[in-house]
This record gives C-alpha cells, sequence and structure tokens, in this order.
C-alpha cells in the first residue's frame, strides 16, 4: 500500500520536471490521486508514463497557453494548446461555472488537448456550487459501431454530477461501452478469457478473446449486441463524440488520437481537427427551482432508490457510492499500486531524478 | 394502409372533440402522425385512445395555461397545467430555442405535464435553426435499477438532434432500457417468449417471459445485467428522471404516474411532485464554432460512419437512418395500423360523431 499523500507529491514533481507549472503540476496530480482514490485505478498514476511519453512524442505542451477562440453567454470553444487534459478540462469547467452564475448555464466544448482522466472528476467540480455538473470526452478508437467491422468511436465516457442536501451527491460516470478497455487489459494480464458480449474479433463474430481488439475486433457498444441495444449505446458514443469533437474542431470519430499508452495504435495520417475533444458543462439548480427544494428532492430520490427492496446480499447503488466507498477505504489503508504501475513510477523516478 | 393526411385530420378532430383549440389539435396530431411515419407505431396514433382516457380521468387539461415559472437567460422551468404533453414540450423546445438564439443554448425542465410522444419529433425542431437539439421525458416505473427487485424508473428518452449540410440529420432517439416495453406487447400479442436479457421475473430472476412486467418482474436497464454494463443504462435513466422530475418539480423515479394504457399500474397515492416531467434544449452549433465549418465536419462524419467495413448484408447505420427509411416508404404506401389500433379509432370516431 503506498501512501496517497506520498504518490500525489511524486506526481506533482513529474509533471513540473517535464515542464509544468507548480500550478498545473499540482492540478493534474489532483485529477490523477483522485482517480486511485476513488478506485478507478486504470485512470490514476498507472498512466503517468504514458503523459510523459506523450511529452516525448511532442504531443504535449506542458507550459500551454490555453484560450477561448468563440463564445456566447452560455457556450464556448476552447483551444487546450496541446495542453495536459487533466489541465485544459478544469480550465473548461471553470469557465462553464462562471457562464452558468451568469447566464444560468455555461457549455464548453474544447479541442486540441490530450486525455482528460477521468469524466466524474471534472463533472464533480460542478456540486459545490449548487450545479449540476457534465463531463465527456472522446477518445482513441476501440469501440465498433452496430454492424460495423472497423473500430469508429472511443469508450467516449459520460459523467453527470448532481447535488443533493444531507445524501451525498449523485454521480454516474461511465464509458458508454459494455466495459470499460482497462477490463480487457487485466484479462490479458491474468491470461483470462472475456463474458461473451464485451468484444467481437476482426469478422465482426462475437468472441471470449480478450486481445481481440488488438488483433483487429474492437470493443462493442453498451448493449452489446443489436437485439439487446447496441444501437443505443453506438448512438450514445456517437452524441460523445459528435459534441467533444465535431462541435469544438478538434478530431472525431477514427482520427482521434489514440492516449500514448495504446501501443497498437498510432495517430492517423489524416487530421480532421485538432488533437483531443472535450465537452463539459455546469448548469445552476436554482436556474430551475429553489435550490433548497431541488435539493431536498435529491435526496428523497436518493432514499428512495438506495432503499429499494434488492436482489439477495446486492443491495441497490447510486451512482457515486463505489467511487466513495473506495475512497473511504484508501484514504486510511493507502493506494495498493500492482508492481507494474510501481515499476514504471521507480523508471520515471530515475530519469527525472526524483525519489518515488 | 391507411392514408397519413386522413389520420391526421381525424386526429384532430378528436382532439379537437375533447376541448383542444384548433392550432392545440393541429400539433398533437403532428406529433403523432410523425410517429407512425417514423415506424415508431407504438407511440402514434395507438396511443390516441390513451389520452382520451387521460381526459376522461381528470388526469387532461385540454386548454392549459403553460407558464413560466422560473428562469435565467438560458435556462426556465415551465408549469404544462395537465396539458398534452403533445403541445407543452413544443412549447418547451420553442423557448429553448428562443433562449438558445439569445444566449448561445436553451435548456427548459418541464413539470405537471403528461406523456409527449416521440422524443425525437421535440429535438428535431431545432435543426431548422442550424441548433442541436435535446429531448428526453420521464415515464411510468417499468425499469428495475441494477440489483432492485422493485420498478423504480419508466423506460426515459433520450433523443438528440445534430444537423449537417448535404447529409441528412442525425437523429439518435432512445429509450435507455435493452428495449421499448412496446416490443413486450407486441410479443404478448403473438404469444411468443422475449430474448433473455429483456426482463426479469418478480425475484429478480432472469426470464423470457414477455409478461414478467406485468407479473411483478420489470425491463431491464440497457445493458441488461451488471456483468455487462446495466448500472450503465440505470445511470442513464437515473439521469434523465433527474433532470425530468427532480429538476422541474415534477413527480419522480416510482412516483411518475402512468400513460393511461398501462392497465396494470394505477397513479401512486403519495405524489412528490407535479405530473411527469420532460426536459428539453437547444444549441446554437454557432455558439461553438462557425455553422459551415460544423456541418461539413457533420457530412464527414457521417459519410466516414456510413461507409464502414460492415458485417455482411448490415451496412452501418446512421441514428436517424430508419426513421428515414419508414417515412420516405409510408408516405407513398400510407400507415399499416393493425386491427385493434383501427378499432380503437373507430371507437373514439362513434363516440365523438366524427366520420374515420
Amino acid at each position: 500500500m503506498y501512501a496517497p499523500n506520498r504518490v500525489r507529491k511524486f506526481t506533482e514533481n513529474i509533471f513540473k520536471a517535464i515542464g509544468c507549472s507548480t500550478k498545473d503540476a499540482k492540478l493534474a496530480a489532483d485529477v490523477l490521486i483522485n482517480a486511485d482514490l476513488n478506485g478507478v485505478d486504470s485512470h490514476g498514476v498507472a498512466r503517468l508514463a504514458g503523459y510523459v511519453r506523450l511529452f516525448d512524442h511532442g504531443r504535449l505542451n506542458p507550459k500551454p497557453n490555453i484560450n477561448i477562440v468563440y463564445e456566447t453567454p452560455s457556450t464556448a470553444t476552447i483551444d487546450g494548446d496541446k495542453g495536459l487534459g487533466l489541465v485544459v478540462a478544469p480550465f473548461a469547467m471553470k469557465l462553464a461555472i462562471k457562464k452558468a452564475k451568469n447566464a444560468g448555464s455555461g457549455w464548453i466544448s474544447v479541442q486540441n488537448s490530450n486525455h482528460f482522466g477521468i469524466a466524474g472528476y471534472h463533472a464533480s467540480q460542478a456540486l459545490e456550487h449548487d450545479m449540476i455538473g457534465w463531463a465527456m470526452t472522446n477518445a482513441a478508437p476501440l469501440v465498433v459501431p452496430t454492424f460495423s467491422k472497423e473500430k469508429l468511436l472511443g469508450t467516449n465516457p459520460i459523467a453527470v454530477a448532481v447535488p443533493a442536501d444531507k445524501q451525498p451527491a449523485f454521480l454516474a460516470d461511465f464509458a458508454t461501452t459494455a466495459v470499460a478497455y482497462g477490463k480487457m487489459e487485466i484479462l490479458q494480464r491474468k491470461g483470462l478469457n472475456a463474458p461473451m458480449g464485451w468484444v467481437q474479433d476482426e469478422n465482426g463474430n462475437p468472441t471470449d478473446n480478450a486481445n481481440a481488439v488488438k488483433e483487429g475486433g474492437g470493443l462493442l457498444p453498451l448493449g452489446g449486441d443489436r437485439e439487446h441495444g447496441s444501437h443505443k449505446g453506438y448512438g450514445l458514443g456517437a452524441v460523445v463524440d459528435i459534441f467533444s469533437g465535431v462541435l469544438s474542431g478538434a478530431n472525431f470519430g477514427p482520427w482521434v488520437p489514440p492516449f500514448a499508452t495504446a501501443g497498437f495504435q498510432g495517430v492517423a495520417a489524416e487530421q480532421v481537427g485538432k488533437g483531443t475533444g472535450h465537452f463539459l458543462g455546469a448548469m445552476r439548480v436554482d436556474g430551475f427551482r429553489p435550490k433548497e427544494d431541488f435539493k431536498q428532492s435529491m435526496d428523497k430520490w436518493i432514499e428512495r432508490f438506495r432503499s429499494a427492496k434488492h436482489i439477495d446480499g446486492n443491495p441497490v447503488q447510486i451512482p457515486g457510492d463505489q467511487e466513495r466507498n473506495f475512497r473511504a477505504e484508501r484514504l486510511v489503508s493507502g493506494l495498493p499500486l500492482i508492481d507494474p504501475v510501481v515499476d514504471s513510477l521507480k523508471e520515471l523516478g530515475e530519469r527525472f531524478k526524483v525519489r518515488f
């Protein structure tokens, strides 16, 4: 087990070592550590070496000049200047919140960014302002639309954060696929097969091969197959791609560049926009209803769902419960980093003369 | 086959017969006929008798005084005054478009409404203004959250309409469940079983019983089971419920009143808000990017997805293609109303002395 603050400090120092300002390094580290604390191990410091590789490949600007390229009272597009998504997305979310204060809601599309970490971190920034937060991003193509043999969409996550009163906040944060790609990587490491309904092979046939995505197959959209609504998961992933990529002027569809860790994918020769795209939003709850009324109704919603008659041993969870449970445990016990992640951090430490 | 204009005129006359203004009757009929034209038979004139039953039960005000109860430059809540959702939702969408013209985007939550027909109709109103349209609604509880034995959510659809240039518009419009309830009704009529993964029984076990929802079971969220991401479908349905119900001050969760046709459901004794809730939105694409650039990128998106290498005989569809294909055919051939629907229309005709 590793103390969160030790890992946090190390992560900050690595970001500083590649040229980030102290402020940006702290922010980027905060996003990653929060993924680890919340149990989303695939999106935490396991990716630190990947961000450094992006820098090595000239795809990451450690001192970006993030600026607004287009705006109205409640909307804007910002150019991330090839900065860390971990820094660009919080900039966009701050702008969304500022616009929401003045106009009731704020919606920001982002071009020219990189992987932004966990969507839920960004959406949750709205909560302390008594706003509903929204965050989505496109990502490199790993997912096959219904009936496609080609991978044309990323796992394109959506996060929505909703404040409550006495109850903890509602936080839905999920990839628009049957499973996140990180689950395939875990199976690969363990040499296990995948359940049917997660992936298809290069001919478009169902398969349990955990390596299928690397061998010409693809992740299936949420729903799995047409009979069980995969066209809905595809439609949802498409909406995320359009809002994040087409609306912002970033790349979209199969042209979205890979995060540095996906060794089997290259950057598409043709680029149809700039970098990776995101879409973030904030809405004041009192743009619709007195906020006390809203929050009390949310408490009632949460209490009712949490107390539902449930299947033996499996209480009904409120979106966000799982993250909170991990967090409560890991703040005490520390982060259970696996050996390959620890090794990657040690390598970074040696390279940049930063003690882990 | 029935000529769309004949069915449209009849539908208008029935709405007038229960007291709607000519303008409202025309609008409500337009929403229903468009469902039939687009192949969404479950949401078209098959429901006309249901709307009349709502009126008979005192739950429908044919002459509503729809008004804005709360607003900011880009948000508002409207009270539908127990009007037809078919009329209240278009009112809300007009307001969303007006706000988007001034503030870049407009987001309207709706309380005290009734079933609004197909979500896609409302989202699509944004297209001619070069805006992206968004429509969602909550609905009576038919759906079990992951691990729940109780039905706490409706099929809670989401529709997103996006304009393109030379290509027809993108229109995603789907229930947040594995299947819409209408599919179960079709199986019931034919005496067939359901595929596994659509419903569970009253004990929370998987079943292929097409009557399961009426017998204490429930529809499964998109994803089907936990292993295939049902918690994501549940989270998405929850977001729709919160935006439509909690944000507006309408009923939410298990308290949402049933549409009149669901004979096995009653109105909950406790009401936590007013009527059924919706959420509608519009965003100017040129609130983010010059609109010509956006539309050309959308064309490129659509062309790339449509031309994807596909599984034999099944080209990759763009969300909205299915509706357009039905429409092209039915504008020529007419509407294939099934006998029970025709009977229900004839009964209405006799009751209100309107010729079908």
